[in-house]
């Protein structure tokens, strides 16, 4: 099986980080074909960056996937995700998406660490729109900035520790998702200090884009997602 | 006043079709600058149209609108609307967001006339993105295109009255909403057959345009909105 | 155009108050007729002062509308709403109905300012009343009441703008509301001290109001809004 | 114990029906005193209506219910009760609102039957304000108006019989509640024919009414249903 | 009339502690008949506790409803409701539901105080199921155990009040509503300390079945609660 | 990896049914290891027969697991499904909720497929409990029951398909979801008459359960999932 994992963002290092985590959870005999956005943001992160990103995604995806089996959209933004899976025979999946329900089959309501009020802003948005707003216990944030997880996990280990903690002490969450691309790999080291299951979206993306292809739907050919003209 | 009018289809006949009917409703002293997109479908209709158009919307408008004091996105998909008024210092409207809007201020629940069952789908969904599904009577779709609309605006008055009349008679909508860029003039023509009001997206977006500009509100510089760095 | 701007409330200087704010912002051109509650409360604030107000409103909307072109209900509670709606041939708007779309149409979600836990009860039920909980982000009040904003602005900005700023970066609004027919006049006190658009209620209304008379619906003759036999 | 039963309706006819109704209903040793708006619409159909029975039911509830252990508003819309409940140191409730809770308490999903599409507008209203939306299984209508209800119950009861069946067919209701003042009296004479509860306001709302009184509740000194100063 | 009021937990002190609080509150003539569950928690708190207690209520309530008007499921979680519900020709009510209900028919929206995180987060699936999730203000816990309040009533009022006056001032909850088969019996103490109705299950429920047994309502025989064949 | 598939059903048949169909899906290397109720329905359909299967799901489930990777209950009820996800430190899935999450991360809204009018309500409170309403475009029913489709799968192929296109053509259904366990194995029967593609439980929760052991997420020591003490 190959899945390929496109990252929208122009940052090869983003690149690089999810693709080792998506091989480290991948199964035997999985490979992860990985692609890095043509143009756009070096990391997606407002809602100019998002529009742009549509088509980068929807650019990318398309032109890489032609002997893929699944496709992940490896952003947290989930760019271009409804478009892709429009235009693509295979499952296709986004990382928040992708998360948000691995966390619905865990647990009761999740909670949410994202990277600053902006992301808040935007996740809640998402949330609402894959139809799961009665699941969200709450959103919360750290101050960090994406690349400061890219240059150093281990300082931030506590901060996103502690954030998670009030999600589920004040909250009431039960399962905590660390949302946003370069969160692959954090749940490993922030797990020993949190009470509740701890995800991310790659990690989960490759879990279900597996499951997916093994289950082998037909492509509609009536509806919305039905294989333009 | 001056107020761009950027089509982000990629047909000069919308365009055209649509600045007319800005005209038609602008106070005296608003000037409608049309503008049209530079890539992407000549009438978007897919998802996948609808991605590359969020990316061709946004650099449309910002790339015309220097100089007005407003902007809309003469599109029913407002494609790129958020990431526009992120971008620009000047209100931005989308067509189907002001003409829902301008429904909500007038009666209790509307009534869409669509192009289509998979506009019906994807209009759904903008509605929720709105948070306005609670004022959400119904959705029926005519089986014309966009294209017929541009033919032939006579033959349609009868099937869109009809559709109008399903969702006032067994829908118990209050106001009707023609979705689509092509449904300018249209109202005027179906308005005698129908026994509530009747409106579409670009005179709706025109006028509240006006009072936004009106209203003068200063660009925000914290959130979501807050110019990009 | 002639814009009649009833207060329910019983005190005429509230009238004056909204007055002058809707002529501030009035168009050249566009007249403003005031005109002030027959009877009921002088500041409409319980449950019970609510239900004589909606009697109230609609008999002095209808008493004085004769030569307006729209009507605005000069109260918060947006009284009588409804039934002047259906009273009336022309537009009808609420201030804090015209607020709560015209925050819409600028950014994601509101919070709002209220006077005192009351009117935070009362005003959360308008908004789902009006279908958009979704758009909510917070309610928080101050703790004076409308008679000190009519004897004092100026010591009031300080608390206002730390209460908006609490809804911003707690709450995550990206436009502010001040609710309250007294708060007219108040957005550009505030402004300078608070990082997203501020709003009330007339000056929205007033703005809407002459878009709506622009648009040139016509009354319905089926439905809950269709003139009373 | 003694219970106000008001129709703020200024037709005696409709206050003898619904006085009959619950006398029926009550319990040994409960009296109903009775007593009829002093102004507004004989029968409160449309908004204007409501608007003006806010006041009527307010002003003749609080005149009447000196003596009185609850207080009933005996109109399906419920007119003025949330103003009553705060006037008044007793329990007080509305027809529609007490046969939706008992509906909710007998089984899942309820159906309404009101009496042509402008009371279905208006009672979905009553219901989302109520809280009560998700319960909601479906709302049907007959054509006939009160004054045939008060004039010829027999000849209804056929079609509100149909009404009913297509709400549980249908809609899938689990019980039927027959909305309108008028429609006391009309469930024994329709339950033959309907295979689940059919159940109307004024005996829901004079049994619930008894209930409330044996709970002996203290009237609230903070929020907004504490007494006016 | 006779109420059978059954314990699905296994503790007779329970029992006897919702036993004496029902008969505080039934009207003269009413009967309350007690039973106890035969297998389950001693107190039924965690999910696995409830699945078995869906099980146990069902065959304890049946087996002792023979010669009863009407039955309450003596437990905070209504553990079988629907079942019993289904199963038993008489009106059938939960603690919980039955709070609930009366809340709403007393004010505006409810807090719930609980004992403990857990049981918060399964009361808020209990209110969502119930469809009453609008009407939810807030849900806040004191960190005693059922045990706790058997043991010693007095020392948990100042706790107990404490958390209602939180969710009056911070949450605007307009009723309290303690939950928990063991709060029978707290509210006449708690009630001094709290300018809001605070009720528990146990009397709303008695109070609720004598209504519905006075209104005498048909068994369905279709829907999902028609007898099982 | 050894996966349990326990039938809260008394019927080995749909045991049988069922475990071929898992095994049908099952990665090379996945044991299904299956087990039938010990008491209860032979087929779980009522409120009552729900209530039993609570009980019998966790006493099957937990009595079964020791040496397995995961767990499915195997009726479309998902009879004890949140207390066996207390109970045991594996993952657990149940068919109903495994096929809605497939459907969701497959298209947009699904419709749903059930056998009766019963099912029908029963399965609409699921999705809601699941937090999914909003991802629901319709649930219809064929009037087969459960022994039909053990009997004769071949004859129901035409309704099923029927039921599906309306389901797509009326309601606009992306997804189609068969609800039953014994739905096992009919979407590949039924697919080549349906645009859209179709699933049913037992491989959709297969295929996430494979997913969630590669996941490995630790046992919750905190909130509701938390291991009973």
């Amino acid at each position: 099986m190959k899945i390929l994992l496109g990252n929208p963002n122009t940052s090869p290092e983003v690149t690089a980080r999810i693709t080792a985590a998506a091989r480290a959870v991948a199964s035997p005999g999985t490979e992860i074909k990985s692609a890095t956005g043509h143009f756009g943001a070096l990391i997606i992160s407002t809602r100019v960056d998002m529009a742009i990103a549509e088509h980068a995604s929807l650019d990318m995806m398309t032109s890489e996937a032609a002997d893929c089996d699944a496709a992940i959209i490896g952003a947290s933004i989930d760019s271009g995700l409804r478009a892709v899976r429009q235009a693509l025979p295979i499952p296709v999946l986004g990382l928040t998406e992708a998360a948000l329900h691995v966390a619905c089959l865990t647990a009761g309501r999740f909670g949410l660490v994202v990277m600053g009020p902006g992301s808040a802003t935007i996740t809640r948005e998402m949330v609402a729109a894959y139809g799961l707003a009665d699941r969200l216990a709450g959103i919360r944030w750290i101050t960090a900035a994406p690349a400061n997880l890219l240059a150093d996990q281990q300082s931030l280990i506590a901060p996103i520790a502690a954030t998670a903690r009030r999600l589920i002490d004040e909250d009431l969450a039960e399962t905590v998702i660390l949302i946003g691309a370069v969160m692959a790999g954090m749940p490993a080291l922030v797990q020993p200090h949190v009470p509740v299951p701890v995800i991310e979206g790659v990690s989960c993306a490759v879990a279900l884009a597996e499951s997916l292809v093994r289950l082998n739907l037909p492509r509609p050919t009536q509806g919305s997602y039905a294989k333009p003209a």
